[in-house]
């Protein structure tokens, strides 16, 4: 099978104590370990020990990211990829990374991110019994969404990074906004069926757009828009919806900077299927279905 | 990747023109090819050609379903492995089984059901274009499930059918519910990552439960249950949820007596994530978590 | 104005302990003052002091009701047209009936169900500052309802009851069931421009069918049956819509065995609506509009 | 019980086909009747003739708003005191502002627009039947809220234009946004128990700056934005959520450039309930309260 979806993001923020502070009580995420200079936390219903790090660091922005894949050998296959495309990578051993982590592939991309591959992470359970389980855990708090989602990254040539991460990492594009010059713009890359697990928009080499959680609906998305207003957390756009993807989204910034999204909607996406394209002058409805125009704060302001 | 998912039903009535009333304007089915004594109708949001066929025959029921392979390499090794284990097989070239199937591999399984594995079905598209497409198209009637989600089976040795299914055609346990004897009473079995693309339920062999569609949201369910109320249709329980699945949905009847759900919700399913199990005593709850309790009913009607 | 709506109910449970660990934890209401065998609570954006009173008491069911007025001088007016009807009354001064409680009028409608009027109870704010407030408070619990809505009662002669409620006490009728040989076997009144206030359902006189409080939409009917089967509280039907009203409800039982509801949707009805007549042959639409029948449990059993 | 609620709005427009094509294939109201230069709409829930009539006019803004009385007698009083307030009032029967019109009073109001008050309007009833019915009429098309619920207007004096509707028209004060130098900027006043039936919002006397109609909850909020998007409609703010009334609500603008919204949830509010007040600081807050600012546009934009 392969890679079989985003695993997790490591995230730099300058006031951890802040940063932990918000991502547990607004977001919801659960701790799970903790060392003097990174977090380690999760969606409630993830099994595995985190999908999220987060590193002390000056300044704020993305460290690594990383996905899971299914077999051990996967990372074996991958490796000889990735170096057959000229790039260096480095295996890191289970619990190198964190008590946590898994058997780790690194190696940095073409867009300029760090990339993981990561297999035998932990597994902590979902806080649920594995006999008669309630369908959620009572006392959660905050928007709590069950699990991450999808991250949005930035890069100079989205054409190289997507061919990259279809070639390589066997990727399928399920939609593409391309410029009336023929570039690809944005990109949309899946491994999960879904419409997005991964995707890239034009700007700075290893940049960082946001990290979105899946929560369950369009009513979900109004209650983690009450809480942010709630607590004072800045919200940047919606509760919209996406013409790309058809899912609906809230945009809003952690304390040091970093774009979060609240997503869910969507379809299924057969391996078979037919990407959609948008065209440039349609990219405010591919982005913000509603407001037909995206605001280019919403592009320029990254991390 | 082998199965990908639920492909299609086909499911016998005895009056065509009343069920082909019911699957497109009540539950908002878009019909696809017509025969004499078969129609074809797709969800749609779905590229494939149908995801049920309505059969006419004396009596209602399943006559098979189907399942979308990712190549058509995969239809060889399932061929030879089902045979391995002493299933006769049989192989039916695209177009074979009406001008929009693809090339199928049919056998029957140890539950009794005709099992259909399919590569190439007739791609035609989900209603919307391919450039700058809206969400949804206008003029949709009825409850308009975007596509199929799982189909619940009976069967006397629910034990034996799910080791067929995971070991000969790699399916994976999610959830089961156990005889205080230690007997599988139901299981749930995924190749999407979703909580169930099959389900057995212990019953006759080659019994149908029921075939379930996906909806978006909670939300949806009323509106169906709204639908069938205003139309008549007889709803057999729901809106409720189930604590299996940790989903909800809506149970009713076609024309011909065949149960559908109209279903949503859910978890992401990992393959190394480890079942859940409920025992007998909490077998209400598994089913319907609101209630409590199964009516007998609903466990001894089927088709 | 005369009456405003409904104002509270006194209910009767023999463990008092039990009865308000579920009325805030479960259902979460406030708990505003506590006697050795009164408990009074009210709604979280409720203004007054309660609009739940527990009493201690060997067995369970309806102590009084208490509808709210506008002016002082409406129990004056109500007192005289009441009497004038034939019926005692009684006056009770502002906290004779507990501290927050108002100036009250007393009667024993021909319904069997002892009545108040209520002028001037004490008012207590809803958790929210005057200035600048958030939409609701943070920390609340279960399901947390905003206010009461609505009390179903039984009576042998519910035409009878109705007649009292609409002459003398100005309600209107909004919707009936009637027999087939022409009796009001449900009866629908309002005061607040909503689908019913107070409603009649054919029964022992002053026996307690159920009190509902409002929730805000179908979602958080879905999240009370959630809480509910958590909680292992017994839900008696729903989530459900109504035919008459419209509304969505939820039902289920306190621990003393009274039947609560948690109801949404309906419509505006202005003064010169004409009111709606359901036929005994759709009494089950009428009540149940998904199920299309009422289980005479729902209709028996009461309190 | 004098006032009742907002009646309905008579709307200007340059061009009457686009306008009425849009009022019923977007909005979804029904026509009930056409004239040369004016057509009648109502919500289809709503029991009476029209809550919006378009009258052909050269350019766009409010012509006339309507409240409901509950009495003809209440024509008498309000005429009375008007005009001890120094307003002179005018009397048209019914019928005389067209076929399904009633007994009217006519006046300016002290912020310059025209109000009427009326009795009698012709009953047309709700699309559904008086035995029966079920919860919505089939073939609704586009947003189709069931009624209107509230008219936001334009004044230079909002104490003054506030002072009358309060003690002349015995409006009550739900909410309040005052200046730093104490004067009313917004202020928010009922007569149907909910957070407001009328609005005024500082700016140039006569202005019109949006009519709501009701829709029944968030979920339809995110219907009726993507029928907008789909029809090419320009969204002027929302989905979002307001402090003041902490109600849901949707802008845009009809093909004249006449701002509507749909609006939902809101609390009840009894007649002895104390106003909020928010401060000028938080005026962003009380109307945009995901976003915590309005947009100047949102201020000056109006008809």
């Amino acid at each position: 099978m392969g890679i079989l979806r985003l695993s997790h993001v490591e995230v730099r923020c300058p006031d951890l104590e802040l940063s932990v502070a918000y991502y547990t009580e607004v977001v919801g995420l659960i701790e799970t370990a903790r060392e003097s200079d990174r977090v380690w936390l999760k969606g409630w219903d993830e099994q595995q020990h985190h999908s999220m790090i987060l590193r002390y660091a000056p300044t704020y922005g993305l460290e690594t990211l990383g996905f899971k894949v299914a077999e051990m050998s996967d990372l074996d296959e991958y490796q000889e990829r990735i170096e057959q495309a000229g790039i260096s990578t480095k295996r890191l051993a289970a619990g190198e990374l964190g008590k946590g982590s898994g058997e780790t592939l690194r190696f940095t991309a073409p867009s300029g991110h760090v990339v993981d591959l990561v297999h035998g992470m932990r597994q902590v359970g979902n806080m649920l019994p594995l006999h008669n389980p309630p369908p959620e855990p009572l006392g959660l708090t905050g928007i709590h969404p069950p699990r991450i989602d999808h991250v949005f990254l930035m890069c100079e040539d989205v054409d190289g990074a997507t061919t990259f991460f279809t070639d390589v990492l066997d990727f399928r594009l399920t939609e593409q906004i391309v410029s009336d010059d023929g570039y690809q713009l944005v990109t949309f890359l899946e491994r999960t069926h879904t419409p997005h697990d991964l995707a890239f928009v034009t700007g700075p080499n290893a940049a960082f757009h946001h990290v979105a959680y899946w929560v369950d609906d369009w009513n979900e998305l109004r209650r983690a828009a009450d809480l942010c207003a709630f607590h004072g957390v800045r919200i940047d756009a919606g509760p919209t919806r996406h013409g790309a993807t058809r899912g609906w989204g809230l945009y809003f910034f952690d304390p040091a900077g970093n774009r979060n999204e609240m997503y869910t909607g969507g379809y299924w996406a057969d391996p078979d299927r037919e990407p959609v394209t948008w065209t440039e002058a349609e990219m405010g409805r591919a982005i913000f279905y509603y407001e037909g125009v995206v605001d280019q704060r919403f592009l320029t302001e990254h991390s």
